[in-house]
């Protein structure tokens, strides 16, 4: 299986190709094709002197989005409108949204869009496409600190459920995630809710990186 | 310390008065006096089973508003309104809502009033009291299973800072709980999205009871 991070040269995708790759064939989007491939040789590197092998490739966003069966839109919530209004053909492929939108005041509130969240809206512009939200709390230097586990629990929502179950199977591929199916995507809100909340959890308590086990 | 629980002979009012009392006093509050006496009977009795002493008393729940110095409102969220109508005296205690407004088609959606939250409308509702959010996620059934322990993480929020280290404090000293500061009163509504959440995470994946831990 082929999965696409558009954004992929940003903090939190840099942070998914590191942990997908040794797994799956990913397929690095950026807007520009280069930065892509800095990111995967840099990748690569990281990864092998860890002694893992890794499949990576680089592409400009479309050719990731072309490349590959399953797509994340690892990009934040201000850039998925711009982003998506360059990209076509995301129709019918599994889109994979862990996208939280929020502002950072004192503290951090969740301020979703008119349809209600990230994962609703991006699901109204890609009609067809099946759209699941997915990886929303897992913060970036977790991703990335591959010589450490994974330990959270991630709930998956979407209206697809062939889809859903495509990206659990995913979810619980990664470390030691655990996917939880959280129901259809009109739940989203409070999925995408949960990011803001830990990260005010984490400031409040002088804590890093916090994230949440359902038990 | 006392604590009143308004609504305590419901299902959540029950299992907390069975936890609360054996540390701290509690006044078990209802519509009617004689049914929060049958409850602190049947608590008694069974704390008394399991080798543990109380501090119970029953009364109506102006009673127990009167007789407490911290008061837990575990009713349900469409009781809120006219339960808080008919009592006075709130003004200047601590008022912790474990309240959830949402509601179940299908499955569960958080639903919250016009305020943002149940926590912010009882807030306006009782200006002057030092309202927390609180316990929103603990299931009646954990509540009531005093012989597990309770390994959860309590997400506590409030804009009186003395208050909410108060609500932490009696948090923590309840089984192994956790209080974690989710900063001012502002982000309940992140706080009490968790509850449909964790009721879907349920039911979406055959769990029972299911609650939360930030790490």
């Amino acid at each position: 299986m082929k999965i696409g991070i558009v954004g992929g040269t940003g903090d939190i995708g840099e942070g998914m190709a590191m942990r997908l790759s040794p797994v799956f064939d990913v397929v690095v989007g950026s807007r520009e094709k280069e930065k892509a491939d800095t990111t995967c040789r840099m990748t690569e590197e990281t990864l092998k002197n860890t002694g893992r092998e890794c499949s990576l490739v680089g592409e400009c966003n479309q050719g990731c989005v072309d490349g590959a069966d399953v797509v994340i839109l690892a990009i934040p919530f201000r850039h998925v409108l711009p982003t998506l209004s360059t990209l076509h053909g995301l129709e019918k492929k599994i889109v994979i949204s862990p996208v939280n939108p929020m502002e950072k005041q004192d503290f951090f509130m969740f301020t979703p869009p008119p349809e209600g969240s990230a994962a609703l809206m991006i699901q109204k512009l890609l009609p067809g496409a099946r759209v699941c939200a997915a990886f929303n709390t897992i913060a970036a230097n977790r991703w990335k600190a591959i010589d450490e586990e994974l330990t959270y629990s991630v709930p998956v929502c979407g209206d697809d459920e062939k889809a859903k179950q495509e990206v659990m199977a995913i979810v619980n591929r990664i470390s030691q995630l655990q996917a939880f199916n959280a129901g259809p995507l009109a739940v989203s809100s409070m999925v995408e809710a949960l990011t803001p909340l830990v990260l005010n959890i984490a400031r409040y308590n002088k804590m890093k990186d916090v994230g949440i086990q359902f038990r």
